[in-house]
């Protein structure tokens, strides 16, 4: 049964404010769970009905669980449809490793805002093995419970930075000569163009793309075309739908092209 | 002002029932509005506060417009954050146009049910010039006014077909030649086939794939390839990013392959 104050805390998780000064988030359903704990993630409360059982390479370590009730894990979870257990983890503390960024391919996020979208780029990072996010502070925060609960468990593989853009934009160049490539609705083809990793891809904001304070230090704008060109159609896709093209075209162009 | 009557139409809006016996749908903010009337879709009820006008191209036609304070506005809409203006529209009766769907890439869903992801998909269809949508009879309506607000003004342009998927696809085999590829987890690459259009793509459910009744037709099964392979990474990708990433692709091929 969870205490009067573990449900408060877990009712706190929705603010980022709670979360920041905790330094917990909440993380539910077994997918999610399962794959945090198995990236080595640090536990302090799990709660979980009779269905659900810890992976096994953790049945060894003394882990406090607490066994609840459907009813209870209702009335606990963020979700609409509660599955089995519910926990809250220690926020992992990556120290910002420049080194990695400067060698691979790095996303860069400027001012995105849903919590969906958000989940989503992080899950297709995952996919396509891009490690490190670097975002912008008004990003919506990576341990937003609708967040964690989007990224489908690749949360536990990602390292998501904060920071003011245009001073870790500034300090790339200086150390680095790679390209920084920025998705516009007017840029070049991106399959007219050799895209190059090590870089950095930068989205948009979903409502008004690259911030101006950011752009002076794009050096390669690109695009999606439509089919056919010239046609009337949508005005843009969603970012997250957008990063996934552009993530899989650099991935296909180093890996595939003959 | 809105009648009382007209709010309950418009609230009725939200049961696919109601939808369906009104043949109407709901649609909400000025971007979707505009693109459903520049589209030629016949509104019945335009509800707008004083900030919204009519497109140029309808200013002389004669549409009944109910002024409302924003009020009203925030009392009748669907909407957190409601904007300027609402739209009933009647539901376009599309004829299943078999030559048309013969004849070009079309995209085929089998039993995807989040109205965000149906959205989204059909705003990349029209993206990469896909103009008819092939659905399973469970595939959440695409007049779900969730599913309308995700398109962003796309439901204008494509037309979305619901019908029994093992006779679709039986007469589709019957009728002509061209592959019927399928999104596995594990399949061939994308990148290391001839993607080939005019044919289907089918996307499976969201957590289940492709059903079994459906998947003896599928002609080739196609994956998304993880990077680097072989890592630990994501289980899958979201179906709205799988299918944008295999639409993309189908496009460059054909379009940009040297």
């Amino acid at each position: 049964m969870l205490s009067k104050n573990q449900k408060k805390l877990i009712a706190a998780m929705a603010q980022k404010k709670q979360r920041d000064s905790q330094l917990l988030f909440l993380a539910e359903g077994p997918k999610t769970v399962t794959d945090l704990l198995e990236a080595g993630l640090q536990p302090t409360l799990i709660a979980h009905t009779e269905n659900w059982s810890l992976p096994s390479s953790w049945s060894s370590k003394s882990l406090e669980r607490i066994p609840v009730t459907q009813k209870e894990l209702d009335s606990a979870s963020h979700l609409k449809t509660p599955q089995q257990v519910l926990a809250l983890f220690k926020q992992p503390q990556y120290s910002f490793n420049n080194n990695a960024i400067y060698n691979e391919l790095t996303l860069v996020l400027d001012g995105i805002q849903d919590p969906g979208n958000m989940g989503t780029i992080i899950r297709l990072a995952d996919w396509f093995g891009i490690s490190h996010m670097v975002c912008s502070m008004d990003t919506v925060d990576v341990y937003n419970p609708k967040v964690v609960q989007a990224t489908m468990g690749a949360i536990a593989r990602i390292q998501v930075h904060y920071t003011q853009l245009p001073a870790f934009f500034r300090q790339y160049r200086e150390k680095c000569d790679n390209p920084i490539y920025g998705t516009y609705l007017e840029g070049e083809n991106i399959y007219e163009n050799s895209l190059k990793s090590p870089s950095l891809i930068v989205m948009g904001n979903e409502g008004n793309g690259i911030r101006a304070e950011n752009a002076p230090f794009i050096t390669h704008k690109i695009t999606i075309p439509t089919f056919p060109a010239g046609t009337p159609t949508s005005e843009s896709l969603n970012v997250g739908v957008a990063a996934a093209i552009v993530c899989a075209e650099f991935r296909r162009s180093e890996n595939y092209s003959r």
